[in-house]
């Protein structure tokens, strides 16, 4: 938009939410046109910080009348540039949206502003030994908008689904500025088409969500936690399979990482790995947890009675087990730590992969085949949610010398896998999203009714085009 | 369409299908004109029965050439009148497209054709110790295509969900005779807007289901049936807390009758009431049931403890543990004749509410006061899965002879049971869908922009508006 139009935009929206709801000094709006890796970054006309759904309503029928553009934006904690501006948009922040409007105990439902972080709604619903069981490392800043808008997964999908099975009801404000109070409380509404799955992983391109209600489970008595150095990953997926028959109703992770994940960690952040004491050189590792309702030791012998016939056979070299919160804590903050561990070698491909689960052999031998192809100072730093047949094939370059190398591979890396995935009958973008990142992917690999499909219904409920142009179709 | 048009189709979708592919005898189609209570009944061009899904792709492509309009139809169990033609349909029956396409033990995922029977598809699984956990009566006739059409609930909604969590992929022929491949077989896929949501649940008014993939879960060990006699709604919610606190893992079902219930099928059906020997007067009753996965006393016992409480407290009089799979069928025989014990009174009337789960004893209360004051020689049968907060609240005459008074009082019923559940947060409509049956409501309780939406969607994906008219929207 011209300069002058921009203006005006800017005045009308100023008056709307007063001076303090409309950022548009470069230095205010700096944190918000960029990710935290530094991957994505844009400019926008301005940013805004709405206090209500009715402030939202009204900034997007100013933004559809003036012809504007529309980023909504959460915790930016997403990996695949889809709440990022590019050039020329109106950032929406929900940030101070963040209100617990109600939390229904008996119906195990919570009613939630979208600015609400993850980690906020998680501590409201333990206040009624309730769990919103969505476990990402992110959830102090991930807002519930936004996992929603991007279909989180987590740790725990493997148990409790993805966050779409969490969703009861949404409210929207829609590209000409209606809002659609869709926060029915109930798990069961067959009432016409799913509008609310729509938006769910929508990625912001057909509307704001601005509040939501959603399905809590009760919390577990305690939770077991195991950490073991397992011998290859046809070891790890035997194990799992005992795992899933002996506790089956209790099982909520299984999470794998691959040698070099655990040497790169080792290596990044010694003292993570001196917390743990692993025996001998790196190794493949599984984190596996369980929860237990029974509050008594069933639970927990029926984990140590699978763990042990796994040293048994062989599947795992070891096996520890937490024995205190803070040990558990340092399972976890070992497994997240990989994120901040490849940043620290330069550069970092993401690709976020899954398969059955059966194929998860084959994709990390012939992936890792395929990056050795095309980029020979890489390793592959794998690890992810192997219980729900979901890899992180990531990338790090040898060393932080072979950073630009690997950048330059980078496009050819991520074809090649998504390729590798969906041959495999799987996709190219588990839990991520498409955002930025992965358009091409999407364009490339669901051409054809499905792709059409998807741009009429962005055409149907998007008509003007304004919501998240570039992100996504 | 006028007689020659119809004449032209039909010889094309013989020369397509074969002779034996299409009904055109009014004798052959009777069957698939009307539904299992006769109460919805309507006239077909033709009824098609497609050996595959290229037949249904070429049979869909010809009719769309002729503009003739398309009923898909599974099983025919549905409660609203969804898959019934009204007059001049194409009827498209699944029922010959009925294969196992493969099964995928590890990765627990079953892809099967949409004509095969829910019992069919169970009983695939549980050769492989898993199950497809969609628990309703009419299994042995309701289709794979026909639960996601309509997104089944049922029993164990509780425990596992809707219909709509049990599907990873779908294969649908579209209006205009493609077929969409998304027969993807990963619970994690996040590329883009969520089609299948869409197609699930949509009643046959965008596509026709011809195949899925369907997520499994571990069969359990044993499973533990409970029938209890209740003192009061409340006294079962109250029972219900306490059940869900020390067994949240473990229970799938706890399904209320109200009194009348209980005395409808003791009167119309003595032998299942006397397998039962239920103690004094019809009361209302509870099926309960919980899974074990451990092969151990302990959920028995879990359970046991838990009800022994509840008669301690006086919520229930009576606990009857099922001590064989016969009892078990028993308790099971005695729930599911409540439909065809209606159908013994003459007529009856339907609805299918959800509200939050505290506010089902104020929907009981006001409910059977709204019916009591439209007419007068009726009665709430009332009945359905208290555990996720959907009453099947039902009303029959008093006796066959008051059976015209309650037909006629139909309307003004349906409408103020739909306006009070609406009113307490709830649903019309909470898993037995839209269909001929509540159109009315839908269009009057999803006004705006709900409403809107749903037909821009149904613009966008079947722009001719051939698929299923009359139904849902």
């Amino acid at each position: 938009m011209p300069d002058h139009a921009n203006d005006e935009l800017i005045r009308k929206l100023t008056t709307a939410l007063g001076k303090s709801g409309v950022l548009t000094d470069p230095a205010d709006r700096m944190a918000y046109e960029s990710d935290w890796r530094g991957r994505y970054a844009g400019n926008a006309i301005c940013v805004i910080l709405p206090r209500s759904t009715q402030e939202v309503a009204q900034a997007v029928a100013l933004c559809a009348a003036a012809g504007a553009s529309i980023v909504p934006q959460g915790g930016r904690t997403g990996l695949v540039g889809g709440a990022i501006p590019l050039a020329g948009e109106v950032v929406f922040s929900l940030e101070r949206i963040s209100a617990l409007r109600s939390i229904d105990p008996l119906g195990m439902t919570m009613a939630v502003d979208a600015g609400m972080t993850l980690g906020a709604a998680r501590a409201h619903a333990a206040r009624h030994q309730l769990d919103l069981p969505v476990l990402i490392g992110s959830e102090g800043s991930a807002q519930i908008g936004g996992i929603i808008a991007t279909n989180a997964g987590g740790s725990n999908v493997l148990r409790h689904g993805m966050t779409r099975q969490r969703v009861t009801g949404l409210e929207v404000v829609l590209p000409d500025g209606r809002v659609w109070d869709g926060m029915r409380p109930v798990a069961k509404d067959n009432t016409g088409y799913a509008l609310q799955q729509v938006f769910i992983g929508s990625e912001g391109t057909l509307g704001i969500v601005t509040g939501a209600v959603l399905q809590l489970v009760p919390a577990p008595k305690s939770v077991l936690t195991a950490f073991c150095p397992v011998a290859s990953i046809d070891a790890a997926l035997s194990l799992l399979v005992k795992l899933r028959s002996s506790l089956p109703d209790a099982l909520v992770a299984f999470e794998y990482m691959n040698a070099a994940t655990v040497a790169l960690i080792s290596d990044q952040r010694p003292e993570l790995a001196a917390a743990l004491a692993l025996p001998g050189g790196p190794s493949a590792c599984l984190l596996i947890e369980a929860e237990d309702f029974t509050g008594t030791e069933a639970t927990q012998d029926r984990l140590h009675d699978a763990l042990v016939s796994g040293l048994e056979r062989g599947e795992i070299t070891d096996a520890l087990l937490a024995q205190s919160v803070a040990q558990r804590e340092a399972f976890w903050a070992f497994r997240e730590a990989i994120s901040f561990a490849q940043n620290g070698l330069g550069h970092s491909v993401k690709n976020d992969v899954s398969v059955p689960i059966g194929s998860i052999p084959e994709l990390l031998t012939r992936g890792s085949a395929l990056i050795a192809g095309i980029c020979a100072d890489a390793q592959p730093i794998c690890y992810g949610h192997l219980g729900d047949g979901n890899i992180h094939f990531n990338v790090s370059p040898a060393s932080r010398d072979h950073a630009d190398a690997l950048r330059a591979c980078e496009p050819a890396i991520n074809a090649a896998l998504a390729d590798l995935a969906e041959g495999l009958g799987g996709s190219f973008s588990a839990e991520h999203g498409v955002g930025q990142a992965k358009r091409d992917s999407l364009a490339r690999l669901r051409a054809g009714p499905e792709l059409e499909m998807m741009r009429r219904i962005k055409s149907a409920l998007d008509p003007q085009g304004l919501m998240n142009p570039g992100k996504l179709l």
